[in-house]
């Protein structure tokens, strides 16, 4: 494969460091071949993003993974459903108006999907 | 693109009322565009769909949705398994005999594939 | 379709008998059809493989399964997370060294992907 393209999604609080030992072992695997991989939260897998809730988030994992390239993403319509302020979030997440139709655009794009 | 095709796959009871806020907001963010969109559950998910048991079923959503052109589909292997008498069913429910068989025919059609 | 072509992704122990009724189905749907199907565990589901822990597996299932050609797989991570004697696994278990290209390659070949 000439780029290895990704989507994870996830989209429950609890498997948030399952997924983010799938990337990190997905990351190791394709060594220094090009790839384009994002992760995509949405409903209340969302709040890990939020600097103010106790969620004991990894954010040393993910801020490494974030400088090798991956792409954590946000569902705006999630955010808003759990009221969280963008001031408080990870200054490194991007946000999506939908987190479902960013699903559909990036297999539509070729991307694998995976759920962990 | 052209058109929007997505198979939204269920088999957990408990996930309905994240998969109907999944399948609203994707119809919501596609605005006018084309699209088909398929609710595929099998296992017990499929139970949802049964009129006679006490699951607090969300049928004004669902109605809404299928007005809208969203269809609801039901394996009919879990249908056998769960003992659901067809005539007890949601009118509105189409059934496949084999819901794996229908996801895989799906995405080989360029469906993506949301499993909330 | 000319050939079925479908990897069954398992993170979770308390999921194989589903997907073990899953791929049944699946078999018993596509009749005499060709196929290449996959069952691709990583994270704790791996455990299931293994002969020495008290899971309740259900060997017969799987090998009634692997006789009519399905290939049962299990990620080198999560074996050497779970700290799992390649001795001690169901000898008709292939390893793959990251369980996560595996899903990712096979979606690549024109696999459908569907996660019970």
């Amino acid at each position: 494969m000439s780029e290895y393209k990704v989507v994870f999604h996830i989209d429950e609080i609890g498997k948030w460091k399952l997924l983010l030992a799938n990337v990190s072992n997905l990351l190791n695997a394709i060594e220094d071949k090009k790839f384009r991989i994002e992760v995509l939260a949405n409903a209340e897998a969302v709040k890990y993003y939020d600097t103010t809730q106790d969620l004991d988030t990894d954010i040393s994992t993910m801020e490494v993974l974030k400088d090798k390239g991956i792409e954590f993403v946000a569902c705006n319509n999630a955010l808003t459903a759990n009221h969280i302020e963008k001031h408080n979030m990870l200054h490194f997440i991007n946000i999506v108006p939908a987190g479902v139709l960013e699903l559909v655009e990036k297999q539509s794009e070729g991307y694998a999907y995976i759920k962990p």
